[in-house]
């Protein structure tokens, strides 16, 4: 029963994991795999020490299995194997429209309350999604970047005979061009990491170091001169901005998935000269899980090629640093039962 | 037979009208009043001079007369009333995806081509849009514009009950917030101008001046913390740009209407959070002009209020400083055939 929790200073502490019992309306989760997302790396960077409240026990992107039930949960029942879409919604605002998800109120289960790194979890059950006996609990730790993925695309609207440009070849832009790609999109890719280019390759894509080759030029070269109906910007880099509105053509979209902190310059002429749009997306919606949990389970994914390495919850800190001293690696997994 | 025609170096030359034969699909007309749009202002500026050929006739905000039609016009009648929507379409390139408006091969007549600021002018029959016999000339010459504005709700896709901001309050801005108005969604109208903004007061909408009032504050107050689910940048400011981003509530819309030639630092994490969204907006369409004469005929647009003064066209020079002189004025109509 043990948790990881930063405690800041870029340290994280293997602590005790409290089997906190269910109230009306929650789950008491044995975790299986919790993988380690670009958000905890902010954290461990100190980046969100503002928001996170030390020792905060983080991790979001979970596979496990519920141990128990609150009073008042009828659809979840004990022994079922889960991911878990790790959004506590609060009072919903008029101005909210319906999407709690980017609401007001809304909470974010492993940031701004405990997480998923941890053997025991308690969480809202309305969060938990079932976990086809199919798919492993490995892959099922991967639903939740999956989800983000499928949001993304999603809300680019990408049809089948379309073009995708994603700008960042991490976990998440990998995953948006395995979506898009299943949505019969075609894909290139811009990453400067040779090896995570050698990987987008071998999963399908086309694929360019933007440090070797003019991007705009190979997106033309590849569409004969069509260019890119849809382009998801996702390294949070200044260069992609910069880029990014070079390669829609007319009414084209760009998909904001990367977290700018700071204002960037943008080419706002050419959101006026070819009517090119613009679109924020963060995070996910039900039935983007339940997309992302089909997709998985119909191996259109790879995740077992997206997996860099599975370590126990005490090699937690060590798994951090090494994250840091490897641009190489995708994703890797925290076991929190061993 | 008169003609304005730019000569660079902030001076327009009066100038003979040539009346041109219609070719196949062409019809000559007979201008009645051509409005001066921001654009000839930059042309006159000589912010253009790259683009445009001196001497260059220019306008294109025309309201006109069909004097000859060509070989194979059928649809278009000698001696009917039109309004000219000034675009000349090349070969449609299939990346266009159907938007010739926006497409590569575009030609803007009265930039690109002579315009409408003489007496006589020759333009391809599928530009023209009759006019109803209930609508004065004068106002046909503001359906043009008002097409802009139309094209810009559309695309922003205002829905009745919303809140709508309108940053700047010139002829375009206005005719933006009127047309918004028409479908229903309340309108705040931030411009410096303090004119102009007892303007936008007697048309109905609310108005604030940025410079005098912290305008996130006012649509706050305004909407009881709803904000805006449409901002509309006309300013072309920079500052303008900074206070779009903060405007616009979950899913919130900006269309970017205003030309920015230069890129501009833009708030991309507020589109990440709260999922907003960015469409640009160029010209119009033909469905736009449609509704420009059906709003125009119905009076829904107060152009009377809007037109700050009709001039004879050999008073173009001058007309054009006093455009200069005076920032309260709004639109001034060229009178072609006196």
């Amino acid at each position: 029963m043990k948790s990881a929790q930063y405690v800041g200073n870029r340290s994280i502490d293997i602590g005790d994991s409290q089997s906190i019992a269910p109230g009306p309306g929650e789950a008491r989760l044995e975790v299986a795999y919790c993988g380690i997302c670009g958000t905890d790396i902010h954290i461990f960077h100190g980046a969100m020490d503002q928001r996170v409240q030390m020792p905060q026990i983080i991790g979001h992107e979970v596979s496990a299995t519920v141990a128990e039930v609150g009073p008042d949960v009828s659809d979840v029942q004990v022994g079922q194997r889960v991911a878990v879409r790790p959004l506590k919604f609060g009072q919903p605002a008029s101005f909210d429209k319906g999407h709690a998800h980017v609401g007001k109120n809304l909470k974010f289960i492993g940031i701004d309350m405990p997480g998923g790194m941890q053997s025991s979890w308690t969480v809202p059950a309305y969060t938990l999604h079932a976990l086809p006996d199919s798919l492993s609990m490995q892959h099922g730790a991967m639903i939740e970047p999956a989800a983000v993925a499928c949001h993304d695309v999603r809300l680019g609207e990408v049809q089948s005979g379309e073009t995708c440009v994603v700008i960042g070849g991490g976990p998440i832009g990998l995953l948006i061009a395995l979506v898009a790609m299943d949505k019969g999109a075609k894909v290139i890719l811009s990453e400067v990491n040779e090896s995570r280019l050698a990987l987008a390759k071998s999963l399908g894509m086309e694929a360019v170091n933007p440090m070797q080759q003019d991007l705009v030029a190979e997106v033309s070269k590849l569409t004969d001169g069509g260019m890119a109906d849809c382009v998801f910007e996702v390294s949070g880099s200044a260069p992609g901005v910069e880029v990014m509105t070079e390669l829609p053509n007319v009414r084209g979209r760009i998909v904001m998935v990367a977290i700018h902190p700071q204002p960037k310059p943008v080419n706002l002429f050419k959101f006026f000269w070819s009517e090119i749009r613009m679109i924020g997306a963060r995070l996910y919606e039900e039935q983007d899980f339940d997309e992302a949990i089909r997709l998985a389970d119909a191996d259109k994914l790879h995740l077992d090629k997206l997996i860099t390495e599975v370590v126990p919850i005490e090699k937690t800190q060590q798994t951090f640093e090494a994250i840091d001293a490897n641009p190489d690696g995708i994703k890797y997994l925290i076991q929190c039962n061993a």
